[in-house]
């Protein structure tokens, strides 16, 4: 088994086409990590989720690290980790352009998993949570694969 | 769809029943998260790696955290979230049966994915690297699930 490093033009590849990875944050020296949906767009990675942990975490501290994997087979996949900013696009003028922007792609994905909105019906009573739209600005992206050719023992 | 706390043994089961997670660790304000392969025993998170910066990173802050997941379909996975500090486990005689115990746990996983410890053979030298054993000290575990019976939108 051989691992070497990714082109970037590998790296974008594997960041369109996914839309499951996980973001890591940090308080302090303690770092988080969770699953995400997201959605890559000219050099940002586009998501949201209602206020939590993450949300607090990264208001305090914008500093993310995001990983997005592929897994063909044992010996065959690819990663990329990007490390990079947090910016919420908040209800605002200044804003509005990026968040509608954020919207329109992420309304594409089919939020299979872990979704960042999640609706709750009581008594037929509708309850929808307020989302907060946020994207990543990358400062830095490397990626890994790993080749067949010599089994892993 | 409906999101839930799950209970502590409901999380013990996944960590126990998963080997494949992913690890935080943090350098100053910047976090760094990267897939890697685990075997849970009593309490602690075992796993192993070659020098490079996770186990740097490590070194120089001991606070981490591990996830892992497990996706049955978009409206039935699981997640677990770890808080923990990194232990190393050196060849001194002091560390000697946690680490004969992490290399047997260990050494019952089928590593598919992303090894810590990669031979590289070139000329039909074998070279070796030196693997870096390491386990986790659990100080909090939480989970969640997502329940069918109503669709995600």
């Amino acid at each position: 088994m051989l691992i070497q490093d990714t082109t970037p033009e590998m790296n974008i590849s594997l960041l369109k086409s996914t839309h499951l990875g996980h973001i890591a944050c940090a308080q302090g020296s303690q770092p988080y990590v969770t699953p995400f949906i997201y959605m890559y767009h000219e050099n940002f990675i586009y998501s949201f989720a209602t206020v939590g942990k993450k949300i607090e975490w990264m208001r305090a501290n914008t500093l993310v690290c995001v990983e997005v994997e592929k897994i063909v087979s044992r010996q065959e996949w690819q990663t990329v980790v990007i490390f990079g900013r947090y910016q919420e696009l908040p209800e605002t003028p200044e804003f509005h352009h990026t968040r509608v922007l954020a919207h329109d792609l992420l309304s594409k994905t089919k939020v299979w998993w872990e979704p960042g909105y999640v609706r709750t019906v009581n008594l037929q009573v509708e309850r929808p949570l307020q989302p907060v739209y946020f994207r990543i600005s990358i400062t830095d992206i490397s990626g890994h694969q790993g080749m067949g050719g010599l089994p892993i023992v």
